[in-house]
């Protein structure tokens, strides 16, 4: 049965943000209307338009029709860098950080990355998924109706393998999965370098056959996984026939932006050490530039040149970084206040940053990020003013959530 | 009939924080036991011990009986510093700020302090105590069963009555209200001195007569109200019975710690800008100190020196400051994580600031803030480790909320 959201007080469609493709997105760009209409069925939008001007072949239908006064319509966001799946949690490192306990001495006391490893590889699918599921809802409740996930803590085949598939089980929001298995170096190898060739030789194939992920990214970092070493990678890893995007120049300017244009990487993620040669790269090339700013928070490092991204015409999208131990929270609204507060960027820019760019990083903008006839049926219903979205955290107004166009989240009524 | 909470896993009790009156709180001043038992009964704890070991005396009643397995009980917290009722937003005046138009551009356009009393004076006290009930709501969901709050944003005799009726109005905490007329600058008077003196003699003796606020809270700083005046207005007040408080020390170093300090007052809140010679004679002294670093987060500033105050002996408490202008937010999460990250404040003070510390603040140490025989059962159990707790921003564990021994909330069924 279709089904007609009809008297939208305010709908964003965000159409003139994606005929941009994410680019220098002003508040025109966001197509705000008053006393709209939607219609979708069998998961996708048949039409937008005017309340009381359904064409009439449509309206003949079996339609559902639901009454959203007051409320304002926009796509449902797109959550494009998480590492949802995970076991333990890193509470009492975080204590020690804070109290100035140096890296090395919590890396010695068995904490860091590894401190994860450990807790993921030993549970099982079923608890991962069970974990995820509950994480996925919280973000399902804050209207995100597509997520990423990476795996990436468990750092050998069978385990990455596991995550990959409790990703898999995850329900009521389109997931996209990455092959994150270049995160950190596990116990069993002494050089990155050897690390790479055995994902690449051994755990790529198998990621490719069972289809688990279509997506491979990768930590490249001074002291940590080389851009050299990560080139000959990612170049194996797209001749398998897998997207590539990079974690790239968060601690130091190390080669991350750069490889992801020249390979032409979907996305560059946290991008904070950049300088106006790699912006301008950026800006000319189609890799979507992924900015974490929660993770900038929680580490006390500076945040990524956002703004100076966006007018050098650089496609910018935003998204929580969710993990245990550099960005423990899954607040979208704290995410866009940082973003409007720390890097100033603009209301539309954040709104764009979070449907239309995120769409973008995930190669998903022909599907989701707009409210357009053809597009996944991916929407936000809620009781709020557009003005007052990513402002005040914590805020929890109510809102209806429908993902390819089946109704998940639902605190309207 | 009586309650018992039995097979509590973890229980704080933070009876050796309430005994060193909230200064310098370490972990072990948190009172953490196992399978612990609280029993309550007519609002008040009448036993706290180990489970299976109810006194006879006592066990003998017709009780009922939660199992606590799993959870963390702890005091509820305490927030002493909110302005919860107000009427309309100002998300509009956040985004213009954001992208650089001075304050002077955003008053003259209507923005500012006086924008909110223009909405509050015009609505109702049912308005007021509607849309501030939701807002308590939301705080008795996070746990809280106390909260402040402060008038300030009518500026008139009869509105600042209204709100302080709304406050009255509400439901399901202990609410404490303060009277902040001396906020702003109203439009109907010239001088602050004059209005100061319209509130002592002319709103002052009402709010007395009529009950509404046993607090009188006042915004010294420069080029607002003068810490001389401020002394005039304070001592009036005290003399007519009311306990006082000072917005001190926010924007400019004004003398309003310094007078927190000569006339006794419950609190000096803000704090950002005292030095050595203020730190020492707060540590001396009986105030509180609130510190508020998400308005400090909203307003781009820095933080208070709160591992200073805590080492030099103050007694330091935390809030959220919550208004529509420097901090439009109610979450306890973002305050604990603001104070651990950029104030170093270690887990146990946190929440030895959110519950004794804040109790004193409120002239409630009493009755409030800890767990112990004699005080008022407000209580809340959650389904989290004690140290994951001011962590991460946006959580929403499972939990139950007790206040003055009833159930006000409850996510565990």
């Amino acid at each position: 049965m279709a089904t007609l959201l009809k008297n939208i007080s305010t709908l964003l469609t965000l159409e003139g943000a994606a005929r941009k493709e994410g680019r220098r997105v002003l508040e025109e760009d966001l197509g705000v209307l008053e006393k709209q209409a939607v219609l979708f069925d069998k998961g996708m939008i048949q039409w937008v338009g005017p309340t009381g001007k359904v064409p009439k072949a449509l309206a003949k239908k079996n339609v559902k029709e639901i009454d959203m006064k007051g409320k304002t319509v926009l796509p449902g966001f797109v959550e494009c860098h998480t590492h949802l799946v995970f076991a333990g949690d890193r509470a009492a490192e975080f204590e020690m950080r804070n109290q100035g306990v140096s890296y090395q001495e919590i890396a010695a006391k068995g904490g860091g990355i590894l401190s994860t490893m450990r807790h993921t590889r030993k549970a099982s699918v079923k608890e991962l998924a069970a974990t995820g599921q509950d994480r996925l809802n919280h973000f399902i409740s804050q209207g995100v109706t597509t997520v990423e996930v990476k795996s990436g803590y468990a750092l050998n085949l069978k385990d990455e393998l596991k995550v990959l598939q409790a990703v898999k089980d995850l329900q009521g929001a389109r997931t996209v999965a990455t092959f994150l298995g270049a995160h950190a170096l596990p116990p069993e190898y002494k050089t990155y370098e050897s690390y790479l060739e055995f994902l690449a030789d051994e755990v790529l194939p198998v990621v490719k056959k069972k289809k688990l992920a279509r997506r491979v990214d990768v930590f490249i970092e001074k002291g940590f996984f080389s851009a050299e070493a990560s080139e000959r990678y990612l170049r194996k890893a797209q001749e398998m026939g897998f997207e590539i995007l990079i974690h790239a120049d968060q601690m130091s300017l190390s080669g991350g932006s750069d490889l992801a244009v020249k390979l032409g990487a979907l996305s560059g993620d946290h991008l904070l050490q950049i300088t106006d040669r790699e912006i301008k790269a950026l800006a000319k090339s189609e890799v979507t530039c992924v900015m974490l700013p929660t993770a900038d928070l929680y580490t006390r490092t500076k945040y990524p040149p956002a703004k100076e991204l966006i007018e050098a015409g650089a496609r910018v999208a935003l998204a929580t970084d969710f993990n245990p131990g550099t960005s423990p929270t899954q607040d979208l609204n704290l995410v866009g206040l940082l973003s409007r507060l720390e890097m100033k960027m603009t209301l539309p820019q954040v709104i764009a940053g979070y449907t239309v760019g995120a769409a973008h990083a995930l190669n998903l903008q022909k599907e989701v990020g707009s409210i357009e006839v053809g597009k996944s049926a991916d929407i936000l219903c809620i009781e709020q003013d557009w003005k007052c979205l990513f402002y005040g955290v914590g805020e929890r107004p109510k809102k209806a959530v429908f993902s390819r166009g089946k109704k998940v989240f639902d605190s309207l009524e």
